[in-house]
C-alpha cells in the first residue's frame, strides 16, 4: 500500500495562520520534512510523527534537493503519509513544483495544501494592501535572491503601475531600488522592509524607494520588500492598526 | 468600552483552508459580516454571533460600502467583536485597506488576519505553481475587472517574463488576450481558467493564450486566469495529482 506526499504551506511564520487542513495533516503525520523557516510550534501538531530538519540558509551546508525528493518518494513508497511543511505557500519561491514532479515521476500521490503566502501576508501584518483603490490595482512578486530573477520584470514594468513585493531581496535592495530609478520610477516612492513577519520579533522600515539603500539588512532574517504606492497607507493606520510590527528606522 | 473589527480572510473557498486564527476570531465574534463567495461551513464556526451578508456580486444590487463600514464602526463602539469576513485575503482586492482606513478614522481598533489568496491557491489548486525554477522567477496578479486596471502592467510587461494572474478576468479574457498577443507574447503560451477554485464544483479549462477567447465562462462563478510557462507543469502533474479539480473542456 502506497502512501502520499502533502506539500503543505506553513504560513508566513504564526503558526495561528496555519490552515486548518495543514494541522489535520500534520495530525496523521508519520514524517514531516519542514523548512529553515517553519516554526517549532506547527511541529507540535504532530507530536507522533518523526520531523526532520531539510531547511537551506544562506551560508550553511544544505540538503540537496534530490536527496529531500528521494526521501520523500521512499517513505511513501512504504505506505507513510509524508508532509512537507513549507514556509509560505508551497508553490510560491518553495521548490514546491519541482517536488510535485519528482513524486509524480515515481508514481507517488502528492497533494498540495496552499498556505498563507509571506507575499500578501508581510505587508497585511504591517498594514499595507498590496492592492487599494485608486493607488493599485495590480502586485507584482519577484524574486530579489539574483538579478536574472527580478531584472526582467522590473526593467519592463511601467514606474508605478503596480505594487511591487520582493521575497529573498534583502541583499539585493541597492541595486534593485537604483534600476527601479534608473526606470524612472519616483524617487519618493514609498518603500518598506519587513523582517520576520507574523512573529514576535517582527520589524518594519519604512521609507522611500531613494532611501531603500539605507534600510537595515537584518541578521539573517527573512525580509519582505515592498515598493509602491500603497506603502503610505501604513502610515494612516498605524494608529489604530493592531499589528504587532514595531519600527525599525 | 470599544470592541474591535478583525478583517479576517476566509481563503478561496473551502472551509479547511481558514487559518486557526480566523477561526479564532469567529468563534468569539458578537457580528460577522460576509462577503458573497464566502462558505456557509466557515459561519459555523460562529454560532453565537449574528450574521449579515453584505456581499457584492454582479447583476445584483449590492450594499453601499459606506453602509457596512457606518455597521462596523457602530457595532465596534458599542463594544462588540465584529469580524468582517472576505473571501481570499481581506488585502487582495477586498476593499479591506479602505474599511481599515475608515476604522482608523473612526479610532476603532483593527487587526487584519491574512487568509489564502486565491491569486496563488487556484492555480496551485490545479498543479499550476506561480513560480518554478527555470520557467518564472515572478508573478503578477492584475485585476480584470476594467481595462484600466490590467491595461498598464500588461502592456508594459517584458513577454513570458512572469506568471499573469488574473482575478475577476473571466469577462475580460478576450480584450486580455489581445492585448498580451499584440505586445508580442507567443500565442502558444499556455492558459488555463479555473472556476469555483478549492470548492467541490472545482473546473479547470487549459489551453494556450490564443485559444484563451474559446473558454467557458461560467455561469457566474468566480474564476481565476493564469498565463505563462508554469501552466503546462500541471499536464505532467495531472497523472498523480490529487487535487480536486476537473477538467472543462
Amino acid at each position: 500500500m502506497i502512501g502520499r506526499v502533502s506539500l503543505v504551506g506553513a504560513g508566513p511564520g504564526d503558526p495561528e495562520l496555519l490552515t486548518l487542513r495543514a494541522v489535520a495533516r500534520l495530525r496523521e503525520a508519520d514524517l514531516v520534512l519542514y523548512d529553515a523557516l517553519v516554526d517549532a510550534a506547527a511541529l507540535a501538531h504532530a507530536p507522533q510523527a518523526r520531523h526532520a530538519w531539510v531547511g537551506k540558509r544562506a551560508g550553511r551546508p544544505s540538503i540537496a534537493q534530490e536527496t529531500i525528493e528521494r526521501v520523500m518518494i521512499r517513505r511513501a513508497l512504504r505506505g507513510e503519509r509524508v508532509v512537507r511543511l513549507k514556509s509560505g505557500d508551497p508553490f510560491v519561491f518553495g521548490r514546491g513544483g519541482e517536488e510535485a514532479l519528482a513524486l509524480a515521476a515515481a508514481g507517488v500521490p502528492c497533494e498540495v495544501v496552499p498556505g498563507v503566502s509571506s507575499a500578501v501576508a508581510a505587508p497585511a501584518l504591517a498594514g499595507i494592501p498590496v492592492t487599494h483603490r485608486g493607488l493599485a490595482s495590480a502586485f507584482v512578486v519577484v524574486s530579489g535572491h539574483a538579478e536574472a530573477a527580478y531584472a526582467p520584470v522590473l526593467r519592463s514594468l511601467q514606474p508605478g503601475s503596480a505594487t511591487l513585493v520582493v521575497l529573498m531581496g534583502l541583499a539585493s535592495r541597492s541595486p534593485l531600488a537604483a534600476l527601479l530609478l534608473q526606470r524612472g520610477w519616483a524617487r519618493t516612492t514609498p518603500a518598506a522592509v519587513l523582517f520576520d513577519a507574523s512573529r514576535a520579533e517582527a520589524r518594519a522600515w519604512f521609507g522611500t524607494l531613494s532611501s531603500l539603500h539605507d534600510a537595515p539588512a537584518g541578521s539573517g532574517a527573512p525580509g519582505v520588500l515592498v515598493i509602491g504606492a500603497t506603502v503610505a497607507v501604513a502610515a494612516s493606520l498605524s494608529q489604530s492598526h493592531g499589528g504587532a510590527y514595531g519600527v525599525a528606522r
